[in-house]
């Protein structure tokens, strides 16, 4: 196999040859934004809505980068050809790039922009999910970063806060869930959780310090055209704890079932089959 | 004049060979943790401290180099000798390395290690400082990241806290003074913050989300030693706002005496001069 190729500041290159500064300000602050996304048979799911996020993100951090949207997706789309891949991980990142050794953002940008895809083979009605099996979860006593410090809407290259998390979990297990200050679920390091009580699909608000996921916002989608009831609030871990069923959502994963939380074991149930099925369709819809 | 040379991973390069991959996490995530050290004739002033808050930072990370602090000081002495610099301004960074693409860390690390000088001439007792004048310091909307969130010991590559301090200061103004959730005065997005009342000097607690500056704990010393009267506490920005004397402190700025606070003019008064010379005598006797 032949080395992949990233897109690096308008390049296709090795990557090998991928490498940034020191000076970035990426590297030295974390100051960059990303989105991860999937493509699907070669087209880039719900790309609209990662586009408005990635921009959300850079108008949180005051970054004018200057490129457009096009202009992003157009990249996006020669390193999934150059690379000869359909089903896809991709991850799109706008850092600040290089600036004088200060602090205090320069306006005048010149961003260094990283696209990097790996194949992702499509679960969905006919494959198998990406995920090796179901999740364990575990809640941790890392706190979500409250709105007031970085707003949950900003999806940053500051990563550390789900690290924290993540660093705390028991050998073998997958996901942190987090809650913030006040002692509410917020979210996973990398998801947004559910729950359903009483046949109720529940998640926590955005009111909450949760970042609002693409794939989070399809399956309110789905769960709506499937009439389903639906209660966006703020809960307890107890509540997780003691759900019917338990699942996360990322683009990455999609819909992962949740086989323990703390330990208490649950079953793949009726409800999470149901959705994920809704949401291949919507992909099948979408993509192909 | 030549381009300078950066110690990266064991060997010194030309700055502009100064790379690291897109994979890094220090890049990817901001997953590293740094330092900002001083040279003076030569010397690295504080090492020692430096080192220590160094190694705390990657005990909170969980990141384990494996370099020893000897190795780090020698790379930190070539990169001086190397560039010709007695008296420099020091970043010195360690990262987690590339890892395969997952958020959860390997504890199998294979750092990426950045020294980086440039010359920064020294103030003290026969010089200018380093500052271009006092600073102007407005208070902000933004809060200090929680302990509970991120602990304020750990000094890392996630700096968007104080970057969106930062951003939210009028033109012209030099730092961001950063409150609490709660609304205590915590520190500036680079600098610790002290003020004077009744002859007093204040700073904020560490026991509140305040790094603990080495600047802070060596101006805390030789108050000592100049039979000061110093607090420690919890300060409402008010109480900043009205003092006689105000100041900042940090490893680049040393003692920044401060000129207004939300608008407010001060002079630069009788306790902040002493203080400075006293930092200053502690240099020369430290580091030549």
């Amino acid at each position: 196999m032949s080395e992949p190729l990233y897109h690096l500041d308008g390049d296709l290159v090795p990557a090998s040859e991928a490498t940034v500064s020191v000076d970035d300000r990426g590297f030295r602050y974390g100051d960059g934004a990303f989105e991860t996304l999937r493509a699907y048979g070669g087209t880039v799911f719900e790309w609209e809505a990662h586009a408005d996020r990635l921009e959300a993100t850079c108008e949180t951090l005051d970054l004018e980068h200057g490129l457009s949207r096009r202009d992003l997706c157009r990249r996006i789309e020669e390193t999934l050809a150059e690379n000869g891949l359909a089903d896809a991980y991709v991850r799109l990142s706008i850092t600040r790039g290089v600036q004088p050794g200060k602090l205090t953002p320069d306006p005048a940008v010149d961003p260094t922009v990283v696209v990097y895809a790996k194949p992702l083979p499509r679960g969905g009605l006919e494959g198998d999910p990406v995920w090796d099996g179901p999740a364990t979860v575990e809640t941790v006593e890392t706190r979500r970063i409250p709105e007031a410090a970085i707003p949950a809407t900003a999806k940053t290259h500051n990563y550390l806060n789900g690290i924290l998390a993540r660093n705390e979990l028991s050998p073998g297990a997958d996901e942190a869930l987090l809650c913030d200050l006040e002692g509410a679920v917020s979210e996973g390091a990398t998801s947004n959780v559910w729950f359903v009580t009483d046949g109720v699909l529940h998640t926590p608000t955005t009111d909450l310090s949760v970042l609002p996921g693409i794939t989070r916002r399809v399956v309110l989608e789905v769960a709506d055209e499937a009439d389903l009831s639906v209660s966006k609030g703020r809960y307890e871990p107890e509540a997780v704890r003691t759900a019917e069923e338990v699942f996360l959502t990322n683009t990455t994963w999609e819909i992962r079932p949740v086989t323990a939380v703390d330990g208490v074991g649950l079953e793949v149930g009726p409800l999470t089959e149901r959705l994920s099925r809704a949401f291949d369709e919507r992909v099948e819809r979408e993509c192909y």
